[in-house]
């Protein structure tokens, strides 16, 4: 429903206030009215048959969803917006498109459909964006469209306000017409100024509410576009932490520049990259079942690999994803250490872990992609490994089963 | 109080500035002079008779309620904008409204009641949005009539930059008077400029200070503007969660489309249904007997019905709803499963729930509103039964009871 | 030292711009730098004199103090601000104040002050604005005389641009140099426009870079207010909890119109009479120490009034303030019922509160301030009273004692 | 790469749109033009040879990391931008740059390096404020570029918009012609208007799409503005609470002045010295590896001071600076009392400690750096010391040993 929507709004008051325009392309239009009316009669149509969920249930039945639909306000609006105010073209003529102002009442559904849009979208703040723009250029239009009306009704070049009469040349053509007062409209709504000087009260009071309006929608500009930006930095923080804070407080406790180093490295390796240290957190506000579907969807395929895992049933590796806590290491971490008190089981997702001797070298044995440990902690055996990440390990995934319900 | 002080601020400095205006409607003014004069009067009689507050009894005496409005700081700015310095007109004449000017003083009554309609009314923004433009009015209206005064006192039509003298056609009616002034004022508070050249010191002066204040009070607007912006914002992520960043994460993982859907859908259905995920986060400031009674207001209709409960005397089922914890489900999410151990007891305010066998489809029954399960746990019986809740679900808010006060 | 240096920043580039005003006034200008002179002396030795904390010691031997001053760098500031580059004053004349531009170097001592003061102000909101408005001042100030020597260096007069020279009437006035420049300055870095076209390479330099200041300087001015005001806002919320979420959910619950109502006046009841719900959570980053002794003033007067006190030792009842919990009730609501374990015992700091029987309106007895109940529980009896607070009771503080140390 | 491509986006469009500067200095810009390609081609050499991090190991494998680098779309852009489009030279001539637009296709290149550079450098806000500034003058450039070329393409002089023909003296300059189409551009893209009335259709066009660019743009400036400013402000109050709510409640709560100003004094105390109170939570990001040798870096000097530490080997005091945790005490406060149960062992950071007597004046003892109480609680008994740290204590770090793993 945008496109019928915004054309009415767009060129019916275009053509209200250039009768030259009207004229014109008059054939042009009225196609172009009747397609949109009959888009605005099918968007009614479609109204009436389109079933809705109630108490969970999608319900079909025609008869209820008429009924539903004839009571609820956004009909009232539907079917005001449908009127056949046309007929009166009869007793007006063709040049006055005003009859058709009714058209604009169907703005409820545009918002509706913005709402939808921003809601699907894969880029909501470029939405956003450009959402913004078209309502700037709405407004300069409809303001143009009104100056020009405004002078028509005083005279057109009675004074060095209004628009100038046909006898300067060139400016009796359609698209000098529209061009001079678009460009009038924005100099006022963008605060620069640079108009010729009122001469009649009508031209003062339209300038002063004009350039209210534009400091008020100025104002709104630049929240909105705050508020766009400070989202995108939110968003930005929520994946990858600021270490601005980090970087600060070892500068002033002068850390060594190698460690300092280190530090902006890793967190260079998780942007490059787009690890993500915290999913868990993201994912909180789904409820659960969704939740469970997308970390299946994520870790099912790693799980799948682990040899032991291999003949269980879906069912118990669906249960089995959800315990499990995916946990990032750095290079060199230690996973776990000799003599530590197995309580959990890892398993790899990415990167490779090796198993290090006490003097930290040595290297026992290399873990890889599928590969598990720590399932020594289910069998109860004590005798426990010392393990090291070595530096070619970048990223482990720590997947911890809690055998125990309770805990 | 809000309309009588209003009128002071607006017309009062109009009538002190335009002369004209002042003498045209002569008795127009004295009439509403008088009439806004008995409401300050009458604001004080009523003050003398409103009882307070005082360690939670509401104290009627009325010589208690005199001493404490007469120690009060309010009395005496209440008392010095009644004074009668009307009577100076007996010695300046009637065309000197300045001497009213003492009723600017009642200010502070105008702050106290903005405040109370900010915090009263269901649209807290708009209204916000409103006092801004109010103010942004008043200052522009404050300088149009110094920028008359000064005109005036230089001498109009001394230089380029004062208001013309009336050997201008037109420039002499009291109307274009106050729209040039208005304009010539919106000019400069909107840092639009294009006002001729200031020719004299005072001039300059008036300029100069006229934009820094411009400067100042856009920043102030769009400060304020953004703090309305964010604050709807944040009213909109409160009641639900922003799916902005999940979108990203799952996005980020290739998580297939199909479920990315599903994920929209869900977030689609909250925001179109008006469902709140987080009710008890939204009132957790209130203190906890108000919090009890919005508690029994929203959810005992649906305790009414179920049937246990029809014998139950009010003060237990009171206390009950403050136990209940609501919980949304999306359709398809199990609630529980065969095997678990029983320790909540559902009801459903909302939806339908289905009791599913172990295929996952054949339907055993189907629970609508009012209807109620785990009440076994209560029993003690280790029968579980498997349910599913279907797609035609699509809330069901579970009240789980602790049989336990100490849990 | 902010008298000096700001004079030193304000009146010395003036001087050096203006040479009118540099020669008119040569004694005044003599006696005041000499002065400033010497503040900038005095506050080095006073610098040489004030001991420092070392190790929590106040070093007050004033050879550490000397050696501690002299290898910092802000004494390298001092002293080369302080550097008698006046003798010059001998070779250059003495209306050559551009000798004494040493002096701007001691500006950190003024940002220091500035955060000091910050610290130090009951309103640092207001502090905050008013130093925006000195640095918006300072910039158009110097861009002002800037603009003046730039004219002075091109030829008063020689084109539209630049100063007009003294041939036009008035213009050879001092005062209208200034103020004819300080407009000029305003007119560019508010961005307004309206200055007569520049002709030559250096006015158009000058005008570019003058306007890609004042965007940058009108957004940094546009951040620090809206900071401002968030800031204003978040102290008003951090004291007050938001109520604006809690009328939306009311609103879209259709709760009734009574119990909406019920819930405005008590957010109103705690604006009005400055009751704060959330005292712990403000104080939570003092260090403990400072923390007690706010607790300690505040809630020991009431605890001296209540008689199981009165004989108590100071350093016990010290111990007693930490460990209360201060509490508020919104009348008509239970502090504890009939049958409930008593575990806390409860002091009235302000308010009354009512013993009732079962019917919740007969009243067995009324506790005012300094009244204490809930005692019982020390001495293990499990007879407790049911409890309710009546309408009259506006505010109760409960005082939990914690009997035992492990909890 | 940053230059290069900078070099590119500045010069090339310029000119291209001047084409008196191509002539002018052509050798130059043929010299610098394969300088660039130069670069661009060494960085498409360099992308051939650097090893990239796949599974925690660093590949260096020159086959598989050319084939990840010809996979990758950079390579498709850093290819098309190095592709010799200046072949075409030889039928078009040396005065059409334009045939090296494709050098503007390596700009994902720039946006990655400066994204390398805000995660490294030590002052990200300065370096994003200087981002900024470059994409406005980078934009006001371009747009005074096309302003130019749109001028030559009307015809110099035909109208008062565009830029003057020759006959007018100076205009003819090259540096006049771009400073007048920098200038001119400034106007529009800053809102200041002032520049002359557009006569043509292509005209009004390029100005209302400019003014429209320039509220679009003045709206991200402001925004970027108030979020690096907000970004500050944060950073401020991670590290030093905010105390302004603090202040408030003391007020509000007619706390004595003395009280007040030691609550001040403790605050300056804390952001003169930066000490924090803090660092634990600011260190939460980072991964356990790291943060433990942040830790030790910071403590370990301490730790190394400490007796009976002196013979433990490297791995045990490391392994103990993970258990520590620092915390701060005012002057006057109490570390532990007489009577207290030991649980801690406290070792000394900084500052002086002090055993005092019952009566709170005479000092048993002073402790200072290095030193250690609380080992008494190792060794389980029971005759504790009562301390209170005096005013000469400003900072004691407070160690605390957890003695059980389980804790």
């Amino acid at each position: 429903m945008v496109p019928p929507i915004l054309y009415n709004w767009v060129i019916l008051i275009c053509r209200f206030c250039f009768p030259e325009l009207q004229q014109r392309y008059l054939l042009l239009w009225l196609a172009l009215d009747y397609l949109c009316d009959l888009l605005y009669l099918l968007d009614i149509v479609v109204h009436f048959h389109t079933g809705f969920l109630e108490e969970g249930s999608l319900i079909q039945d025609r008869a209820q969803i008429s009924r539903r639909y004839l009571c609820s306000s956004s009909f009232l609006w539907d079917f005001l917006s449908v009127l056949p105010t046309d007929l009166l073209y009869l007793y007006v003529g063709l040049d006055r498109p005003a009859v058709r102002a009714n058209r604009f009442l169907r703005s409820p559904r545009l918002f509706e459909a913005f709402d939808r849009i921003e809601t699907r979208t894969a880029h909501p703040n470029s939405f956003r964006i450009s959402k913004l723009m078209l309502y700037i250029f709405v407004t300069i239009h409809w303001n143009s469209c009104v100056y020009f009306a405004l002078s028509d009704f005083i005279g057109f070049g009675t004074d060095e306000w209004v628009y100038p009469n046909s006898s300067l040349p060139g400016f009796d053509r359609l698209l000098r017409q529209y061009l001079y007062s678009f460009y009038f409209s924005t100099l006022i709504l963008t605060t620069v100024g640079d108009t010729p000087m009122p001469q009649r009260e009508e031209e003062f009071l339209f300038m002063a509410i004009d350039f209210l309006l534009a400091v008020m929608g100025f104002a709104t500009i630049m929240g909105s576009m705050s508020s766009v930006i400070s989202n995108m930095n939110h968003a930005d923080k929520s994946f990858y932490p600021n270490y601005d804070l980090v970087k600060d407080y070892l500068h002033s406790q002068q850390i060594s520049r190698q460690l300092q180093h280190r530090v902006v490295d890793w967190q260079q390796h998780l942007q490059m990259n787009k690890k993500m240290t915290n999913e868990l957190q993201i994912l909180q506000h789904l409820p659960e079942r969704l939740r469970a579907e997308v970390a299946i969807s994520v870790h099912l395929p790693t799980l799948r690999k682990v040899q032991i895992f291999q003949n269980c049933e879906q069912s118990l590796l669906e249960e089995l994803v959800l315990k499990l806590k995916p946990q990032v290491y750095s290079p060199g971490e230690y996973v776990c250490r000799k003599g530590d008190i197995g309580r959990e089981m890892y398993f790899i997702r990415e990167g490779q872990l090796a198993v290090v001797a006490d003097d930290g070298v040595t290297q026992y044995a290399v873990l890889g992609e599928g590969l598990y440990f720590g399932e020594i902690s289910i069998i109860s055996i004590k005798d426990l490994i010392w393990l090291t990440s070595l530096y070619r390990i970048y990223r482990l995934v720590r997947y911890m089963q809690y055998n125990q319900l309770q805990s």
